[in-house]
């Protein structure tokens, strides 16, 4: 019972096939292959959108800190979460990447920017004022580090309230199966319909070996040439991008990543709902992915550990529990016979 | 007939063999997983030490820019040929890493350095000359840009003056399994026991997907938390490491490398034979590695072409042919009957 | 009647007069002059030390910037206040001068850190957890950015739990003589022997033209080549240093300093005096140096503004009012006229 | 008989007027102040154009290399000759403000670029191949950095070939007062109208205490409000700025800073002639400027250091004597006595 991260999953089958069927000849390297191209008409059919330009990387982290150093410049400020893994997870990326540039944080509960610290950030924006930090980007997670997910139209209210104030909205979609899943919603809805300039699309998690791809629509396409500047000197060119095409086409054909994320958020309303049942366990946050937030009674947890279950204990003091594509019924099985 | 580069080839059949084998079950992320534990011991084997710490990397360049912004401050300088890769094709990597360092260029046939501009270089460092910046590592790179390969002897050679004046040495191994076979040198005798202190072995051009070892020996183990703090940030510590490391597995193995390097290198020999049996045909540099560097002339440049044959014009007007781990017999034979 | 900031007043006429003296005949440039040489002296006296290396900055910002920076690796945090100078008023030059360092900000009342989150946010670091960012430096402010100072033996014992967590410790003391006149501590007290290792000495506000020194004490002074390497590349270190030298021997003979910051002070109480005696008039702060935070009611913030008083609204709501060395008798007479 | 540099003389006594003259009452801060307005009209009169903004610096150094990153991206590179003060002498500014920028290094005889050269480095600029780094900004150096001065119609001719490759044109003028003396040219004929973008005005040499005018020019103002960002992040941004305007004033006013270069290039004439009559000694460049670099022969060089002259050696041995405002007839005369 391994609920450590999805992370400390394996690669999907099919992903294991399509990098085996890609595994032959010659193809120009850096992006230029018939992979990468194949890719594309893939992604426009997902996103809805021929209008848009991308870029491959094995790296969420990477696809995150790129994104965003082609909008904040290094004398700008990114408003996101005080939880948002770009502000807590990333060991400075964001600030590496764009040269200086600084996370000014947010607060609001399940990990969601509070809407008026929202207007409150961007009412301060003064770019004749040169002594403070002006925002240029907003970065939204989804879901969030908490589990939860914005709902397409308060990303698309965010988005708009940013984007009032001049700023570049970024999605940090490092989940964003599972968020959509769960809320009903398409990529599009979620994405560029809902005012998204850059989104960073992940399929690690899902179940990819390592892929996330950076997606910009609109005006945010201007930066494309800068993106692969910069993906180029930071080491996220790869030669033999053909890889990484490949498993984004495994995933992407015939909704198979929302596939593998719909096992993996039912899993986890199951592992809730078990959890739940036990007297001294309440969830800290809802369950809206495939993240169980919880906080466990010493028994329970005892029982858990006995059992060989992995999860981690989170900065509150709670835990959390992760499940995967991988996750199966009998794990859920062993977990109810274990809490029994 | 795609004599491009080595990195439009596809992965060798035991890499993907060793992906699918590691694809299974749960395994810790970033590095601790059992996939990574065991190549420590292959690698170990490989380098004749058990003295050295190792850092799995998806690209060459990251490889080469991590290892040197580990040793070379913002206010410093690293000492490389004209020709480098870290100079001239990874869009200021070293610079972006290190914080803004500096590349002090030095000049030499083939691309390998001349001692003499060596040794005055080293003369010029003064670190108590504030405004002048001292150089802090000597980098080299075997195979060279330009297809030769420094024998160990002269790496050692270079690596002591080197650290007479207190450098760190750094080997790019890009290339290295050709250097090795064509050296008739063991990998140990070509890094830390001639005194390299951070070495970059490259598997990518090899015959991997991407994968690339950064190996700290010595005292510049004493680097491995910054290296990885510096891998985090910047996108290059992938949380399912397993698969890069089963890469490396792969290849190391059975000394699979070497015979894949050992027929890329025998490859270009024979199309270096071929073109040079032309009579206006002259090699621009000897051809130690998998690469050939040859000036052509119209006719046969023509005949080339119109054979579908593929590769680089130099910046000095040569052409290159690289030939990889792929490259068979029939590929020499076609480029016989197309030249004779 | 401007109360905008010390910033906006002359620089005193001994200040003047140091540069007229040293204006004379060749002198070393970069640091190496007599009359950088005479001040070190005269610095010893003042700190009671002779363990000690100093540099000159003309500005506050590249002052606090520069030594942080020596502290901080690009891999690292800076515990300060939420409205600390260094996070608020510096358009990022401590991000910019680390190679994107953070700022983990921590909150109290009057703009002091509080001990629950200092310890907290000691307790947090862990270096071997590579994902987030482990603070390496405390910085604390005194006179903080809402006029209040801390007691030498606050900052010592704040020193002694941050250097327990493996901390350096800076001290930004752009208005360090207000907070010393204010506490009745001596320079030595409330630096070097309350655990300071980095110490900005702030004279640009007392009464310099523009005059910063930064100090390094104990085990910090191993960083002094770094600092001078860095004051160097960011363009502060200028060729004619005698005139920065100049201004701090004014400034520091016979606690010329010290005397400039205690009329400062008391004109403040003064201004506060007067302020409170209006009903509608509350100190958003105590009043510990020469910065008057206060909530005024609209008639009286009108008779101000009729009268051409000029002070700033803080981002709260509160107005400041700040005096300096040259406030005199005269503009508190005024500013009574205006309030009766 | 000091001719160690231009920089160890002390400040015109008019500069020291200036100071004192505005040192009296509140002045607002950070560069809205009256001084800083009144600089503005005598600039615009010594430039001939209206058209223009500029930013006060203490710093060459600092003012180089912030008016470098405003166009040259992190991603880019500036051309500039191997022998420039940018690339020599700074530390590493110009990588460090622009956040890893490269230097792409020209040759030239006198430190002036060779145009064929330049017609090289601009042919192979190619923006969309991302693996080298293009240029951005060719940087000129008038006086260079061997004492020579370049004609403007050299500036104009090699400004008009780089703008048509896309590239700003930079001109570090840190003694650009001696270089229109010496060629008799206005300063609007070797800025604005020779094509320069951005001028570093430099009169710290010239008889400034620190005083480094940042001028930009037509389109390359748009970066205004960037400039002004980048150097409050870099602690460029001082306070009390009516000092630095105060010199600026002193120096421009009735034509004083090309008097001042006047007598310096006169001198450095005079100490030329009486090198040259000495029969092993001969000049390394034609001394245009202040600057006087001669190889000497032993026993010249023996009397010399006798008579307590202060000199450097250079790195190609030869001996670099520097003429300043201050230079008087009778150090000239002192000198000849000393040869005789």
């Amino acid at each position: 019972m391994d609920f450590s991260s999805d992370t400390s999953a394996p690669a999907h089958p099919r992903v294991m096939e399509a990098l085996a069927r890609v595994n032959a000849g010659h193809q120009s390297s850096y992006g230029n292959d018939a992979v990468t191209a194949e890719l594309r008409g893939l992604l426009a059919r997902t996103l809805e959108i021929e209008d848009f330009d991308f870029w491959l990387c094995a790296s969420g982290t990477a696809s995150n800190a790129l994104a965003l150093s082609c909008f904040c410049p290094p004398t700008g400020a990114i408003l996101c979460h005080a939880e948002a893994h770009i502000a807590r997870d990333e060991r400075g990326a964001p600030e590496f990447f764009s040269g200086g540039g600084k996370l000014q944080l947010l607060g609001g509960d399940g990990a969601q920017i509070e809407e008026t610290e929202l207007r409150d950030a961007l009412a301060r924006i003064d770019h004749g004022f040169v002594h403070e930090t002006p925002a240029h980007v907003l970065s939204l997670t989804n879901l969030t580090e908490s589990g939860t997910a914005y709902p397409a139209a308060r990303i698309a209210h965010y988005a708009a309230l940013a984007k009032e104030a001049g700023l570049t909205v970024h999605l940090d979609g490092a989940r964003i199966a599972n968020a959509l899943v769960s809320m009903g919603a398409s990529l599009a809805d979620m994405s560029w319909r809902a005012g998204t300039d850059v989104l960073c699309l992940g399929l690690t998690k899902t179940g990819a070996m390592g892929c996330e791809i950076i997606v910009l629509f609109g005006e945010a396409r201007t930066k494309f040439n800068e993106l692969k500047a910069r993906a180029k000197r930071s080491g996220h060119m790869p030669p033999k991008m053909r890889y990484l095409a490949a498993q984004a086409i495994a995933l992407l054909t015939d909704g198979l990543w929302l596939d593998l994320a719909r096992n993996a958020n039912q899993r986890a309303q199951e592992v809730a709902n078990l959890l739940c049942r036990r007297p001294g366990t309440e969830l800290v946050h809802p369950v809206h992915g495939n993240e169980v937030f919880v906080r466990l009674d010493d028994e329970t947890a005892g029982r858990l550990r006995d059992a060989g279950a992995v999860f981690y204990t989170w900065l509150d003091g709670s835990s959390r529990l992760v499940t995967s594509w991988q996750t199966g019924a009998d794990t859920i099985d062993q977990l109810a016979s274990v809490l029994d």
